[in-house]
C-alpha cells in the first residue's frame, strides 16, 4: 500500500492506494470517527458490485451504516438528488459526529461530498473513489458541489474528506471507454506540472491500458501527490491550484452544450485539453512539436481531441465559458501550457482562437503573432 | 455610530451599528469587493420598504445588483427557494469575487448566508438585518441555512460575512409582535453571559419597549459584542459556543411540532428559555428567585412561557428533539443556567421533567434532588 499525505494543517488526511483496499474501510474509519451512524452513498453501477463490502466492513468495525443509491449519471448532480439524501440521512439519525462515505466516481464523490458539507452545517466525509478519474483527481482536494441548469459545478464548497481510499482492484471492473476517459486527467498531471511523468505515459502507454497492477499503481499515487502537493499551496484556489483546471473551462462548457451524458467527463476534457494546447500554442510558447505529443497521447488512448460545432452550439459553448466559475470581470480565464511540464493561469484568449482551436483548424503560433 | 469587531483572523469583520445607516451600504461594500456584481436578497414583508433605498445606495457606488425577493416566513427556508435563487445569480452573472446582500430578518439572512456560501463554492456575503432578532442573533457568527422537514436548520455551512449593517431605524417600522420577540434573544444574553445585561434589560424595560433610540444602540451594541466574543472563540461550536443555543433546543422543537409559522422564532425561543430556566432549576442549581425573574421579565415583554401539549404532540416534540444538531450520541444536549450570568451546555435531562418544564408545573429543585 502507498500513502500518499494531504498536508493542509488541523485538516491533513492520507490517501491510501493498493489493491484489495475495500475490505478495511471500516477499521479505518474506527480511527477517524467516534460515532457510530453512518451512510454510504454510491449509484446504480457501483453498489450492486461493491456495496456489500463497504457496509460489511464498517459493521464489522462497530458502525451503523444506512446505504443511499443514486441514479447512475451526471444527472444526479442535482439539488433534488441533494434533498431527498437529507431526508434519508435524517430518518438515519446520523448526528454531527456521524460521517458519509462516498462510494463510486466523480459524481458520486461530489455529491456524497456536498451533503456531507452541508447536513448539521458540515459532519465527516470519507472518499472511496471506484474509477480512475475519481482516483486520481475528483477525490483528492475537497472540492464538491452540484450541477445549476447553466452549468456544472455551480454550486458547492470547499470540505474536505478526513481519507480517501484508492482501491486499485476496482479499476479493473471499469469498462474500457471509462477507463481511457479516466486518463485524460492522468495526462493533465504530466502537462501542467511533471514533464517526467507525461514521458513514462508516452513510454508505457501499453502496460498502463492492460491496466497493469504496478504501472496503476505508481502512476495514480503520482497523480495524486502532484495534487496534493498543489491543493496543499493553495486549497481555495487563489492562485497555483488554477492549473489544474488545464482544459476544464472548455471541458465543461462541451459538456454544458453537449448534454450532460454525450460525453464522459474525461472525454470532454480530453477536447479541451487538446484545445487548450492549441491555444498555448498560439499565446503561451508551448511548440508545436509539444502541441503534437499531445494530442497524438490522447488519440493513442482513443480519446477525442476535436469537435465539430454548428454556429448556434459554437455560440452557446462561448455562452457557457461565460458561466465559468474562473471567469473574472466578464473575462473566460484559461490555463495555458508554457512547456510540457509547466503551466500559467489566468490567460485570456479571443474568441475565434477559441472556435478555431476547438475544430483544430490553422492556428498562428506564438512566435509570429509575438512578430505580427 | 457604533462598532462592534468579530474577531476571526483573515476572517474578521466589523459590525455597524447606528441609526439611518442604510443609505451607507454602497460605500461600506465598495471598500470591500472590486467586482461589480451584487445580489440583494429580500422577502415580500421588507423589500418594498427597504431595498430601493439599498439598490440605490450599491447604484450610486458603482455596482450592478440584481433583487430577489422571496416569499416572506420561514417556508422560504427550503431547498426548492435556494435553488431558484442560485439560477438567479446565474442570470445575473456573479461570478466569484461578486457578493450577496441579506436584506431582511433571521429567515433571509440565513437563506441568503446559504446561497452565498455555496454558489461558486462561496462569494462574498453581507448581513443588513431588519429586525431585533437579526440584528442582535442570527446576522453575527456565520450560521447560515435552511430547513427540511424534519427540522429546522438541519442543512447550512459556517460562512461568515464580510460586513453587517445594522440599521437601527429599522426596528422604528417592525410589528409590535417581530419586535417583542426579538426581545427573547436580548434577554437570552443577559442569562447566559452578563448578569449587569439582564438587570439593566429589568431595569429599563419601559425605554425598551418604548424603542427609545439610545437603548435600542446600547442594548444591541451590548448583544453583539457578547455573540463576537463568544463566536471569536469558538467559531464552529466545539464548546463555549454552544450556550448561545439557551432556550433553543426546545424552542426548535416546539416551532417543528407547532408548524412553522405558529410561533414566531423568538415566542417559542421565550418558552423555551422559560423551560430551560426551570430545568435548570432542577439540574444545574438556578435559585428559584432567578427562574421568577426569567420568568417575569418575559411575561412582562408580553411573550409566552408555557405551552400544553397533547400527548401526541408532546411524544413529536420530544422526538423532534432528537433530530436537533446539538444531539450527541443519542443523548440530547441542553445548554443550562448555573445562576443569571452564566451558563453551561451539554446538559442531559429526562424526559418527565422536560415534560413538567414546558407546562410549567411543579418539578423537584436541585437541592431537593440532590439530597434524594
Amino acid at each position: 500500500m502507498r500513502i500518499v499525505k494531504v498536508p493542509l494543517g488541523g485538516r491533513s488526511y492520507s490517501i491510501l492506494i493498493g489493491d484489495h483496499l475495500m475490505p478495511r474501510l471500516g477499521t479505518e474509519c474506527a480511527r477517524l470517527f467516534p460515532n457510530t451512524k453512518c451512510a454510504i452513498v454510491s449509484d446504480s453501477n457501483v453498489a450492486p458490485r461493491y456495496a456489500g463490502t463497504a457496509q460489511k466492513s464498517l459493521e464489522t468495525a462497530g458502525f451503523d451504516p444506512v446505504l443511499i443509491t443514486v441514479r447512475a449519471g451526471e444527472a444526479s448532480k442535482d439539488l433534488r438528488v441533494v434533498q431527498s439524501c437529507f431526508n434519508q440521512l435524517a430518518r438515519h439519525r446520523l448526528e454531527r459526529r456521524s460521517f458519509v462515505v462516498a462510494l463510486g466516481g466523480g459524481v458520486v464523490g461530489d455529491l456524497a461530498g456536498f451533503i456531507a458539507a452541508t447536513y448539521l452545517r458540515g459532519i465527516g466525509f470519507v472518499q472511496v473513489p471506484t474509477t480512475l478519474l475519481s482516483q486520481v483527481d475528483s477525490s483528492v482536494g475537497g472540492k464538491v458541489g452540484v450541477n445549476l441548469k447553466a452549468g456544472k459545478n455551480l454550486v458547492g464548497a470547499f470540505y474536505q474528506p478526513r481519507l480517501v481510499l484508492c482501491d486499485l482492484s476496482t479499476l479493473k471492473t471499469l469498462t474500457e471507454r471509462e477507463f481511457r476517459a479516466g486518463l485524460a486527467e492522468v495526462i493533465k498531471y504530466g502537462i501542467i506540472y511533471d514533464n517526467r511523468l507525461f514521458a513514462r505515459l508516452e513510454r508505457q502507454l501499453e502496460p498502463l491500458l492492460h491496466r497493469d497492477s504496478e504501472i496503476l499503481a505508481t502512476v495514480v499515487a503520482r497523480c495524486c501527490a502532484i495534487k496534493a502537493a498543489v491543493v496543499g499551496q493553495d486549497e481555495t484556489e487563489s492562485g497555483l491550484r488554477a492549473i489544474l483546471n488545464f482544459g476544464h473551462t472548455i471541458g465543461h462548457a462541451i459538456e454544458t452544450v453537449a448534454g450532460y451524458g454525450t460525453y464522459l467527463h474525461g472525454e470532454a476534457i480530453a477536447i479541451g485539453q487538446a484545445a487548450a494546447a492549441r491555444i498555448s500554442h498560439a499565446q503561451a510558447g508551448l511548440s508545436e512539436a509539444s502541441v503534437e505529443r499531445i494530442v497524438k497521447w490522447l488519440e493513442s488512448v482513443g480519446l477525442p481531441t476535436s469537435i465539430k460545432l454548428s454556429r448556434a452550439r459554437r455560440k452557446r459553448l462561448l455562452a457557457a465559458m461565460k458561466l465559468d466559475k474562473k471567469v473574472s470581470a466578464g473575462q473566460v480565464r484559461f490555463v495555458l501550457a508554457k512547456r510540457i511540464g509547466e503551466a500559467v493561469p489566468g490567460q485570456s484568449a479571443p474568441a475565434d482562437l477559441i472556435e478555431r482551436s476547438l475544430e483544430d483548424m490553422p492556428i498562428p503560433s506564438f512566435q509570429s503573432r509575438g512578430g505580427g
